[in-house]
């Protein structure tokens, strides 16, 4: 039952429909909020209808971005002959703060996932393909997730990709840094064992 | 670094301000919140917009409400010789779902700490001593929050009370519903055992 009202009842509902807020959270959420200053919760919903109306995706790599093309694709000091393929705009964020990567990337917006409903013509695969015709790639690294999902993507677009004469690589798998072999699954043991390099 | 433009950047920072969301929520309700279609994004910012404007507070009780007086206020079928003294609206909720009791309610909007600013005149007990000279009230209970805020503010409002000639409780402290006596903390197992009654 609501006891606070259809105003508060309404925003306990919205807040409660993002992923990983459930009521109780909401509901804190929704406390917190009307007790701020009038200029800060206006700030919030100020930023969420704002984000939503100016996003723009880069035309090259698909990236969400304010201008087109997105900075890394236009900073012309990184090295054009390589693309990262990476599910997600998180994902190329995580692997720019390695500060390892100097090539390009190109974002799928998500995996194929039939459970899901997302096929192939769902990603922005066609966008890679297009992007391997006219520019001067040589190396294509499939960095979509190590789950079953990305796993498949990364398998699909191997396939489409190699008949174009490109190198196609994927990301190691392995035992992560820092881990203990005793809490590592069977699957990624194995993985580690069949990736063995020479010292 | 931020890696995907300003807006969402802002939309990040302003969601990493509420209370127990981190910097890698706020990124995952961010991009959530960009991926929903327009019309769900603006409800959300609308119901933001609108519970903070919109909000009003029980000229009686002091509660969250959209109509002054709250339906519990306004409720004639209610005990109004019993006022149950809570912190919060959440906690009058918590009360209300127990469908235990039958009395009114007041909301102080806190508890004495003056570890962070907060004194008696910052809560809402002026407001409950004048309507203890204006209603028929016989029993107040003390209902706030089992900690040393919770218990400095009950033990202040009782102290105003007493010499009105009103009947002062407080609710129960004990081993909880459920518990397991071998997790219950030690003041916890004191004050059941000082609170022991004839079976």
């Amino acid at each position: 039952m609501n006891y606070y009202g259809d105003h508060i009842g309404r925003l306990i509902e919205e807040l409660s429909r993002l992923p990983g807020i459930g009521g109780k959270t909401a509901q804190r959420l929704a406390f917190h909020i009307v007790g701020l200053p009038a200029e800060k919760s206006d700030a919030l919903a100020a930023a969420i209808v704002g984000a939503k109306k100016n996003i723009k995706y880069c035309s090259t790599c698909c990236t969400i971005t304010d201008d087109d093309p997105c900075a890394i694709c236009a900073n012309v000091k990184r090295d054009a002959s390589m693309i990262m393929v990476v599910e997600d705009p998180r994902d190329m964020a995580a692997y720019e703060n390695t500060h390892e990567f100097k090539g390009l990337y190109h974002i799928l917006h998500g995996a194929i996932s039939p459970m899901n409903g997302v096929g192939p013509n769902d990603l922005k695969i066609r966008e890679l393909i297009a992007r391997l015709g006219s520019e001067q790639i040589t190396e294509v690294i499939l960095a979509t997730n190590p789950n079953v999902e990305g796993e498949a993507t990364a398998m699909y677009i191997s396939r489409l990709i190699k008949p174009l004469g490109v190198l196609v690589t994927r990301i190691a798998h392995g035992v992560p840094i820092g881990g203990d072999l005793e809490y590592v699954d069977q699957v990624t043991l194995s993985r580690a064992l069949s990736g063995r390099r020479e010292m």
